[in-house]
């Protein structure tokens, strides 16, 4: 293996992370991934709730691994991070907690990869009115909206990526190409999306007890989910012009995945199957993690469950000219954690697949 | 209970009933709630695949149940289902089956519910787009579309009843009314609906197995499933002119249920609440199944699971103008075998809600 | 329907009823069923959580039900209760707080439906073993435990009725004939048994959401779960000697039902399955909730979900001179509120199957 | 890496490999697993019926897979078989069949791994009691039983290793170092075990429908389940003398995982946790898949799935002086493929966990 270097950072040993808020369910996808990461150390895990306790403990289906044999939980304390000797944090908190510590590790030196929706808008105003008020609003610009196979180049730089939310992925990578190819009437988008339960986080909320979830199918948070925010914003880069749309989200009874379908007219009705694929080609010919399935088949959860696979299916309807477009991935995997090892992977010079292509 | 001839038939006795094809999860939805209903006697139970075993034997869940103690499967005969005394037959046969049943039946005096499709379009050649060949056509224009909630004068002096499709029930309820009242652009309707793996039938196909299913969410059969026949005859008839919708199933991970979601353009952006809220209320005031939970209320399938009733709620998504329906039934429930056993109740001049009324 | 005066109470009137802490899964599950029953008005309805909120509103499928149609939670208040008429109580609380409601209850004349442990076991030094100290120990001698197949005629004229635990009703049906008969070594009971996450109630432990369940299977609390006191209590009853047994518990990702498969060695290696048959047969011949499948026929737990059935099955294993014992029942049905509701029924001098013969 | 030699043959090179039978879940999951192996190389996918198709048509989960990008279902054929270069061979075919294939491809030079009964049991009689005729009866004596932890050093030479059914695997681990050191009565065990549905295999019963499983627990096949014969033989080895147990099976819904609690009388009752903990020191201290959790801890199913991983906990109940313990497996990981692989990294002086330490 002449590319084994390529594995490590400068000076050839394996990358130092640290993963802040690790105990819910991103965190704790992010972990199980990282624990198999050929070119990763963890050398920090931190959580108020867990504080002092092995990660054997709080997570024993990491028993026994090699990679977090000595690590415990520490309190989320800046210092205490810097002093991990992390040279990357993976940010598993909520909203308005993860940019409390982007700032601060960004000032020691660090580089960030925030799965929170904190640093994932451009525009202050869309934050303060999906999300309420930010307390590092000048990191909004400089923070790259962290969907690999739209902005590669500028993540493998970035000090500061925001990955993006398990829905918003869901949604424009199947819909990007084709708005920037202006194929479809971009206001007349609409958007039904199937959430698994681990969506909901570890929260002992009584709605995501197993028996109101089991044998359960039901939407919520409809007009305005905040999600929504960056939805329309990334689907207003690709349009070049602003977009708006119809989202409706949904709870499922599975623990992992995400299924998107997505109503659109034609913007012109000889629009071919061809002319689609040959879209998807263009755009993600060289995306390993994007899985164009084809016209008429539609792609199921369990076939992106635990990857970071996206797989993507649509079929014209030719009696109402309109295109519906179908997508399938793991909230937890390319919906949060695996995506944002990929970036991570982009970012420290990594073979963008590394310690991602499970099946 | 003074009221309790109205239970009976004329002649004060219970009313015969026969159920021909009554292996499937329709059927055995039926006969669960056939052994509960006061008003009736079950004479005669059809199954090819189980014809010389008890019920109990192929249901144990029945086992016991005095309603079917001497009751056994005997072969689909025509002969013989007369020869029981059936004032009444369901029939829970596939579609291209039913029909060969429905005519004899009808001719030796008895009165039909049929479950299937084959009596649902008016037109012979929609039916043959969808369905392939009809073998009695010349009583399409005499069944009625059973959903007691449109038609119910209709119903009652029906002989031949063709009880709807499951998602065609959780689609025309919540948009028939509206249609009607004029406050929907019919052009821009879109519906995704998920339906429990009931749906599928009892058939052994692996795609359906415990483990194909589970932890599995997958659209099939767009744009062009079966139901939108009936559903666009239906749609067409409420909003005086043909309408034509994309529609997009999913099979979902729950014994039973159906939740329907639906996107449409408002005529009138000045729709208020309340004003759908009044068409509910004219339309289905007096329909005791039909819940209208308000705007901003999102059904869930496991409310209605196990009853006929469907639940709709909405929102109104001012920035689209857009109109966004939710509904939830029991595919197995209202969606086919106790919304079979409204149109019965009404048939026989019982109230509509005998046997029916479980929470 | 000459035996319709049955149903009601001396008055000729529906028995007007409480339901003393309703807002859990048993709470539910006793309220479903009596909203459904016909000889029943529910006139008090409590719950700390919920009090002033409608009961439509905590329990959506419920909505429109005539029989709470103006009923809604209050404080679990004596006064309140008695003020309200009601002629008897169900107690849906905590053990360690149900007893501060019986004794209050019995005195202002109110019978007591009991379905906490606080009334179950004869000896307070076992309840305080197993539970805590006790407020009310002079009414555990007169609480009657509501096992209605083998104290039918002690709950007729019981005051205060001790309704079992789900798992020990699964585990007590199968083998207090048995024991009685003195064909089974007492001492070489064991007992796998597995629970339905309901059974876990409606708490909002973290350890209950959907997806620390699904796809879970575990055992907790062995070998000491606190139902072991009532089990080895009546198994000792049955047997004329003191019982001592090995029960392991297991939370499985299923709504409602238990699962019990028990091991006890023959005590006379020729017992015959017609003689097991025969106990049964004789134990159970006029029970109608307790339904005997027979020997190498065994009972699934979705038979009996939702119903107060048990249904019970075994084999001999000949190779080890074993009995095998499996049972399944509702764990809210059989295994809490139906059975309540049977005891209820016999209690008021209505017929024992009255609002529970349901499939 | 100074030991990636180890990885590979004695020529440097991957190993290559032939999957027979691959279309069942057991063969899936072997495909999944060896997809990922970093030093096997796929070269020929048998199954009768999906001979032709690609890889990824059957199994769209490992759509883009490089290790498969060219490989599809042949016919299991020998020749084509031997023809592909194959050095090794997994059997994923039912008993019955695997026996076709063994001797053929051993006399080829290939060595074999058999994922059916076929080789598992020395004995013919008990064989052809349990399973019918056998074709090879020779193989018999050679075949090593493939437990890695049991039996590590035959494995490394054997030419033909019988991998151990899924119950067995998660029996025999706990049960065989204790019933070595004598602190068991062998006359006493009694055996509940749980398993996921994959178990049943892609057959297209109609008792292994969603709808069927789905919220049901059941035993089956009590209590001479065919997997008796395998553990009684290993159990008796351990012993030094012949055992005999009880052992009742039940489905679960869950796809993956099976969960076995064992009940056992003390051969001493003095018998301490930390001497339980010191003959499981003894035996698998060092073996990384067997993850001891110690007295008190149960496992969980989630906590193996897709693993390679058997976790062991137990309980003295000191009231009835009986051990209970529990282990968790994947049944169709450590309970079929991943310890196929297992034995297939021992025979080919690989490291044992390569390609298995998953999480």
């Amino acid at each position: 293996m002449a590319e084994n270097w390529r594995f490590m950072n400068s000076a050839g040993a394996k990358i130092k992370i640290a993963v802040v808020g690790a105990s819910g369910y991103s965190g704790q996808e992010l972990l199980r991934l990282l624990i198999m990461h050929p070119s990763v150390e963890i050398v920090a895990v931190t959580s108020r709730a867990e504080a002092g306790k092995s990660l054997e403990t709080v997570f024993p289906r990491f028993r026994g691994a090699e990679a977090i044999r000595d690590v415990e939980f520490i309190e989320p304390d800046i210092d205490r991070i810097v002093e991990s000797g992390a040279e990357a944090a993976f940010l598993a908190l909520p909203h308005g907690v993860a940019y409390e510590f982007a700032g601060p590790l960004l000032e020691k030196g660090l580089r960030v990869i925030d799965l929170s929706a904190d640093f994932r808008l451009n525009d202050l105003e869309v934050y303060e009115e999906f999300y309420g008020e930010h307390s590092s609003p000048e990191l909004l610009s400089e923070a790259v909206y962290g969907l690999p196979e739209i902005r590669r180049d500028e993540i493998r730089t970035a000090r500061l990526v925001a990955s993006p939310g398990c829905y918003p992925t869901s949604i424009l990578l199947p819909l990007i190409p084709l708005l920037k190819a202006g194929v479809l009437k971009s206001e007349t988008i609409a958007i039904s999306s199937l959430s698994g339960t681990s969506g909901a986080g570890k929260s002992s909320s009584p709605a995501f007890l197993f028996c109101e979830v089991n044998e359960s199918l039901r939407a919520y948070n409809a007009p305005k989910h905040r999600h929504l925010s960056e939805i329309e914003q990334e689907l207003s880069i690709a349009a070049g012009s602003p977009v708006c749309v119809s989202f409706v989200p949904h709870l499922m009874p599975i623990n992992q995945g995400i299924a998107t379908t997505i109503f659109a007219d034609l913007a012109d009705t000889g629009l071919t199957d061809e002319a689609i694929a040959a879209n998807y080609e263009k755009a993600y010919g060289d995306s390993p993690f994007v899985r164009v399935l084809g016209p008429g088949n539609f792609p199921d959860t369990k076939n992106v469950a635990r990857t970071n696979f996206v797989d993507i299916g649509w079929v014209i309807d030719g009696r109402t000219d309109r295109l519906i477009l179908c997508s399938a991935e793991d909230n937890l995997g390319k919906g949060a954690s695996s995506q944002a090892i990929q970036s991570f992977n982009l970012m420290f010079g990594l073979p963008e697949t590394v310690g991602l292509m499970n099946y």
